[in-house]
């Protein structure tokens, strides 16, 4: 062991692409085991002999000291760099991760490596005489292994990219048998994708919205605490009779397999004597539901910080299988107290401005991979989003446009009656050329009934932000903060105002104005990647009749 | 409405604490709705009238523009500066927030007002002569009233602030009934507050709490994202067989109250013909659950995209009504690929070093409450936590160190049994002086199926991350990413093979070494609040028979 980490020391790269050590000794050890068992099969360092291997570092009396953490060197950090990995010709380095193509030619080989750090895959060139060429010759490199390269990085002679690693050293850590391997080269759907959710995130498409998703969640967690918002956790379990019946999962342990799985005897479910469920007997002891929204718990504690947001899944039991609705789904839900509709669609747009800009700036490649394969003029149309003004029209005004119009939609138009998909893209897409369109100010009667009512009686606070080719991206509201007028509406609504004890103690005690607004995440990710169906835009979609992996 | 406007402007305060619009005019506009009809009857600006009075701001022909959004400013950014707001003297300010005391006194009147920013109040200081004097003397400024309050900075004569604020105007928002707000000066017990849930975010501990866990949280998304791993969002119901039955909540919609909320008749749930339940006939076609770990999903896209992290509810159907168990918890499941157990432990390490630093620099004053009066010494604790290296011992080591204590535990100590809460603490608390220690290479009886077996066959690479109080905060392991043997496994345990598909599938194709671990994210709150009861670690708990709010 030790002689064979003295001839791997000699040859060592000075920098090794995903080693975490700090020492080079260290460095050594975490590459010996893995390296070297892993030919044959698949063995790589168990802790116990890369610790044995490392004696010199053994703390004081009782055990040993935990190593320093250090972030992977990663390929986007090699290519990504505004010289596109210039700037390391001539430095040796070890890429792991996974092989998209190996094609062999009469001189020299070519391995397509990539690591998920960014779509670029590592150009590795390899011939015969480097170490670990009869693993070319076994076949074992094919598309889908793993594999460790060292190398040296050289300008690549490609006109794809600027370098490429010239390979002294190829190990494969896992085979990938090309004969049952699901991702091949020929392009699969969609569809057959997600059939196999667990490794869809090796190709490109689906790496790209994972990366950009990421950049989205991390770009909206960035917004709101740079702006004072503090990130509170809506429950996900509730048995507040707040959220209505209906289009909502149960959450029981009333029923419940045996350990071998055998179904459940109804005949097991405690009732009452009525044959009704005994709903005493459950968890909560009381019916429990999966949430659809955080947004009165969330409004409890903006009576209390001023500004929060929330950030979490939220479920919808609605048997709707189109390409729009998922059936668990992550919302945005801030909620700004002192604040009136006029600071919400602000805040809104701020929002939805920084995070496209973010991702603009941070996603470069992949959106640019989005842009030529996914849906052309994408980055277009994201500028347009992150420069133009947004514009805001009443509903009545909104109304009186499509009247105007003397166009013929599907559904009618007339005050009162909710906005259909086809009016909101027209009016973006028409009337506003492709703008952010904010509407406002929404007949009272289609919509919820903690929405501030406006002064003509008529209609509340509430403003849905409408966006190109998705449609309706944000809804929101200024919320009834006056006691009298919530609770007014509750009976007109025909609702119990006793299930609302704890929404109605925030306009009892120090009552005021606030407002917020709701986005499903997953919309989001659709619009910024131009991603067709929303089960692509989460790693594993949930929708009637399917809830694999 | 103008004249008023304009008295307003000639009085406004040149900076407001809580605007966010860019203009003097919009700002106005903001003001005086709110301002102006809420003395009587809880009322503020509608949307219509604050659009009403900025006509000149309208867009081009149809729609206006969405105002700017402004970053609102906040008692913490006023006190909270090095010079404790001094920087402030002589500026105008206009505060909105909550009444937290207001004492009359002969000559003058002191209010406390806070807005949740921080554990500060501002204190307010008024004279007759001010406007809205009579609310005082109406007594409508009481505990839990909502109030805006314009005046000039000036330093403060007491020894508990540098600056105060001198009243010029007070208008209250909300009232707040003295003999029915359940937050009175006395202290309320915490199991009286739980009672309030969504009352106690007013209180001094629970909004400190609050802006602790949320810096924790940011700190967290900080350090995977800055060291290049990407946020992956877990299933939270799934369908999966791997989760295995037992303590795990179902998920249906084959039980449903009617709309009414009448009860159901366990008559209407569809059954096979032997009385059993159709789970063909639920939403997802098989019997769903609420996910207990997003550990195995993760591990598939860490498999395409080296490092990734989780950061999403997770539940446990656990009849245990004890001070450390939740039925809905947070889990934070960082996954890396191309890693072995040293990694996993650096990791663990680096992460929970550097949300503690960040917390103890980015939460000051809330620090120093927890010190003074929730956990004496828990700044000097978490202190320790940041400067120490943490200690790993093999669990066979930890085992001899126990029996060679002599010391009497409750529960037995010999080599394949579990350790408990008691011996834990005693390795950390006595033996190591209160530095975290990890304990590594468990028997492999007592720990998951897929943990990564050491070459003495007899223990997996394993750790847990133990830290005082608190006990085990961290769990992990080396992945068994060797097909054979984890399928040896799934047999030995008689685990259905099949089920696994998908997760063994990543041993089939390009299988890599990898290692994770689990965080329970209300620990992790307790630990750095020193709040005993987990209940208080999160805004709305959820335990047996309880999941009001």
């Amino acid at each position: 062991m030790a002689g064979a980490a003295a001839a791997v020391t000699r040859r060592a790269a000075t920098l090794l692409l995903s080693s975490r050590f700090r020492t080079p000794a260290s460095r050594v050890a975490s590459l010996i085991p893995i390296v070297g068992a892993c030919n044959r099969r698949f063995l790589c360092a168990s802790s116990v002999s890369a610790r044995t291997a490392e004696p010199a570092e053994a703390a004081s009396q009782l055990g040993e000291t935990v190593k320093d953490f250090r972030k992977r060197l990663r390929i986007d950090e090699v290519k990504g760099g505004p010289d596109q990995g210039l700037d390391w010709v001539g430095k040796d380095l070890t890429v792991r991760g996974w092989v998209r193509t190996c094609r062999v030619q009469s001189s020299v080989t070519f391995i397509e490596v990539n690591d998920g750090s960014c779509l670029s895959n590592t150009q590795c060139v390899m011939t015969s005489d480097a170490e670990g060429y009869d693993q070319i010759e076994s076949g074992a490199v094919t598309t889908g292994a793993s594999i460790l390269i060292e190398g040296t990085v050289v300008p690549s002679q490609g006109a794809k990219q600027k370098i490429e690693l010239k390979v002294t050293r190829l190990v494969v850590i896992g085979r990938s048998d090309p004969t049952t391997y699901p991702i091949q080269k020929k392009r699969a759907t969609r569809e057959f994708l997600r059939s196999i959710a667990h490794l869809r995130p090796r190709t490109n498409t689906f790496s790209a919205v994972t990366r950009v998703r990421n950049a989205l969640a991390y770009a909206t967690h960035k917004f709101f605490q740079e702006n004072g918002f503090v990130w509170v956790s809506s429950p996900i379990i509730t048995a507040s009779d707040c959220e209505g019946a209906g289009e909502q999962f149960y959450v029981t342990t009333l029923i419940q397999n045996d350990t071998e799985g055998n179904n459940f005897n109804v005949s097991k479910i405690p009732t009452t004597k009525d044959g009704k469920i005994d709903w005493s007997q459950d968890f909560f002891g009381k019916p429990a539901f999966l949430t659809v929204s955080g947004q009165l718990n969330g409004e409890t504690y903006a009576c209390a910080l001023s500004d929060i947001y929330t950030f979490g899944p939220t479920f919808r039991a609605e048997n709707s299988n189109t390409s729009r609705h998922l059936a668990e789904f992550w919302m945005i839900e801030p909620e700004l107290a002192f604040a009136d509709l006029n600071d919400d669609m602000a805040c809104a747009t701020a929002y939805l401005q920084y995070v496209v800009k973010y991702v603009l700036e941070n996603c470069k490649e992949d959106m640019e991979f989005f842009n030529t394969w996914i849906e052309k003029g994408i980055i277009n149309r994201l500028n347009d989003v992150v420069e133009k003004s947004f514009v805001q029209l009443s509903y009545t005004d909104a109304i009186d446009l499509l009247v105007k119009s003397k166009k013929k939609f599907e559904f009618p138009v007339k005050w009162g009656l909710d906005l259909q998909s086809e009016h909101e893209r027209y009016i973006t897409e028409q009337v506003f050329g492709g703008s952010p369109v904010i509407i406002r100010d929404y007949p009272k009667e289609i919509k919820a009934f903690y929405m501030r009512q406006n002064d003509d009686e008529k209609t509340v606070a509430a403003m849905d932000l409408l966006v190109p080719r998705v449609g309706e991206l944000i809804g929101g509201s200024q919320r009834e903060e006056r006691l009298d007028y919530l609770e007014a509406r509750l009976e007109e609504l025909n609702l119990n105002k006793e299930s609302y004890w704890w929404y109605l103690d925030l306009r009892r005690f120090g009552s005021v104005p606030h407002a917020g607004f709701g986005l499903g995440f997953e919309r989001l990710v659709q619009f910024a990647t131009g991603i067709e169906n929303i089960r692509d835009a989460i790693p594993f979609p949930r929708t009637p009749g399917s809830a694999d992996f």
